[in-house]
């Protein structure tokens, strides 16, 4: 039985009047003492026995699938009980669909070539030392999340795809969910002989257990933020060990004076519309004064006819009486939602620098069919992805062809962007010598 | 006249009387915002134009090398009525002979080739979009570091190789010095048309300018402090941004039952003994208990001879009586001195449990003529840096060719070992389509 098996065997009311601060702190010291000894095992194990231990994940996920979904309908009823909106609740419910999905998911992540053992780098000294820079894992990673319980067999086989360990903790509201869907990757670890330690959570859904999580860093070597600003801004401010974070997606499409109007439609509809809740979402149209008047009121009218909302400043509204007053807070919002802020700029230098004022360092686009602006915006422009004609929705790992992601990082250090399996390891460096000794 | 000439400008009693609390937060907010500003002009400057503003910089600080001498007079006698020990003074002392080699090292990174701009990896998508990951400056660096002046050289001119721009925060005993080198920074900044803002320092040296540096995480994209153990370990359980720390190097050799004695010997030596003060020195050597009795003799009589003082285990001190009693502590030292733990290991599990226990995932070496011992211990040993037959003062970012270094890594995530200009840098994607949406 698992630690999150025990938790879920105990009646939630216990498990709320449980968890006196010592006995948590204690018991968050003992997970973090397991995920580092399970971090050596599994850093030196083999291409195949990871994979074998996702494939064998996969299939507990199937067989016990009726199992977690009975404990996710425990989840749904309480968090219904406790007043969830209708998104939360849908974030938070499994269909069997979403079952499989999720076991499709762990396969197709045990599929992806081994990210760990690679050489990146080799030279030769004159001193006839040869020095190569080989990839490995990062080590104990952890995973603070919202009540996803989908991110649990995500994010987890995507750590243990790179040779990481994992210690995930999920929103309280996926508390059961969660712990079934563990407990099947900790089965396909047994099965492939591996450490099932190298994924735990802790022991109750206790909120201080993230303040532990971000003070052992004895024990973890990064911690991954996934979900809102509050959340993320909370891990940034409280860790003591390194932030892999995705702050926000505050994102530009930005219309060149030399932009392709059936070009611009299709990329900027996308952009905004495809999906609204999206980090690659845009939530700014920037457009060149000197083709505004040709591009937005058919820009315009396939945003409105598609449901968004659309704020500009004086200069749309001038083209467009449809166009609400923006305010500065516009430029500022990252909506999520069907609402685009829209502002007339004057040239790409007016774009840029709107850009570096406002954006998030995500995602930024520019439509152009000039290179030489294309390749201007593309390498002034600051942030993780820069695109020259094509929509910012491609902001993700998949989309990259990196299989999976775990989310996309926002700060200036490597990894930067879609962190996949690739980005989830760090390397070291092997120095072969026949008895160099430095003069 | 620069902040920091402004302030060298007043006498040492007014300066520590000035600077309150609420007037140095409204200067380090200033420096931080004109280090942003400068940082997007010096990230889209040419190779050429960063070259020439090093060399003008090497050029300033040979012709200022009687200004720059006398303020170190300055320091240094402040420094003798403070107390300082004769090492702290050594550090601190520019003679005409260091103020030229810090000219030449300024010289050596303008030499460098260009880390910036460089393509890390391409691919075509299946729907047309082309990927393109590009290195790119981090942005603004901040160095935290000790009273030794030159480092305002080294560090300042290795972040603006890579195209980022630097906030230097010196110890305070070396204000005058580190004031009169960063004039001559940024006399060579100007003179490449680059904003002189590329390179500042705190306005006074009220050791309260550090705290708000690690909390400026609006301006300030990664603190690299350099120094010692309480220096590190205080900015990394305050910083507010990221940490590029250099722990400490708590390193072993280890001698497997098929070393060579001849490289044994040599390698010991100069791994202890070369300088004993550096992070790369070995602090513990570890003896196979099967060839202990061959190699430990002579290689203990070389180290004895060479004035080193040496703490074993009792196996150790079976087999050579000079041998004081090695408690566990010594296995926890960085020495930084003329004193070796020496402890006899069960094979190549026994040395690798001892490592694993006891490093600092600094630098590790074997000496074996067994490659497959060899391969093992490179691939096992959790470590930036793992030699064979080498010896582990060969972890220094010149040894490795990089040209110069800031420091060696310790953290797991990237950049791991020694930091180079390369190693100043992060990444973006430049994505380039035709008109791409996502379906």
């Amino acid at each position: 039985m698992t630690p999150a098996d025990a938790a879920i065997a105990e009646p939630i009311a216990d498990r709320s009047a449980q968890g006196q601060p010592a006995d948590l702190a204690a018991a968050m010291g003992g997970i973090g003492r397991r995920a580092r000894a399970a971090a050596a095992v599994v850093a030196n194990s083999s291409d195949a026995q990871r994979r074998e231990a996702l494939q064998a994940a996969a299939a507990a996920i199937r067989a016990g699938a009726d199992r977690i979904a009975e404990a996710n309908a425990r989840d749904v009823e309480l968090g219904r009980e406790k007043g969830l909106s209708a998104a939360l609740l849908d974030r938070l419910l499994l269909t069997p669909a979403r079952i499989e999905s999720m076991a499709a998911g762990v396969e197709a992540v045990a599929a992806l070539p081994d990210p760990v053992g690679r050489t990146l780098a080799a030279w030769d000294r004159p001193n006839g030392l040869r020095i190569e820079r080989r990839s490995v894992p990062i080590g104990v990673i952890a995973i603070v999340y919202e009540s996803r319980p989908n991110v649990t067999a995500d994010a987890g086989s995507l750590c243990l795809r790179a040779g990481n360990v994992a210690i995930l903790r999920g929103g309280s509201e996926s508390f059961h969910s969660s712990g079934e869907i563990l407990a099947a990757l900790r089965a396909g670890l047994s099965a492939a002989d591996l450490p099932a330690d190298a994924l735990q959570s802790p022991p109750s859904r206790d909120r201080a257990a993230v303040g532990h999580l971000l003070r052992m860093a004895e024990f973890v070597d990064v911690v991954v933020p996934r979900g809102g600003r509050s959340l993320i801004e909370r891990v940034m401010a409280e860790s003591r060990v390194p932030v892999l974070a995705h702050l926000e997606g505050l994102n530009h499409t930005y219309l060149h004076a030399a932009a392709d109007l059936t070009k611009a439609r299709a990329i900027t509809l996308n952009a905004k519309m495809r999906r609204v809740s999206v980090c690659g979402a845009t939530e700014t149209l920037l457009v060149d004064a000197s083709a505004a008047a040709r591009l937005l009121p058919p820009v315009l009218d396939e945003l409105i006819a598609a449901g968004c909302e659309v704020r500009g400043c004086p200069r749309t509204r001038g083209l467009d009486a449809r166009v609400k007053a923006a305010t500065e807070e516009d430029w500022r919002t990252e909506y999520l939602e069907a609402i685009l802020a829209v502002r007339v700029v004057d040239g790409l230098e007016g774009a840029l620098d709107h850009i570096a004022r406002y954006g998030s360092r995500h995602t930024e686009a520019i439509v152009t069919e000039d290179p030489a602006a294309a390749e201007a915006f593309l390498t002034r422009v600051d942030a993780a992805i820069v695109l020259h004609n094509a929509s910012t929705q491609f902001a993700d790992g998949g989309e990259f062809g990196m299989g999976a992601e775990i989310g996309i990082a926002t700060g200036k250090l490597p990894p930067r962007g879609p962190v996949g399996a690739e980005q989830l390891t760090s390397y070291k460096y092997l120095v072969r010598g026949d008895g160099q000794t430095r003069p």
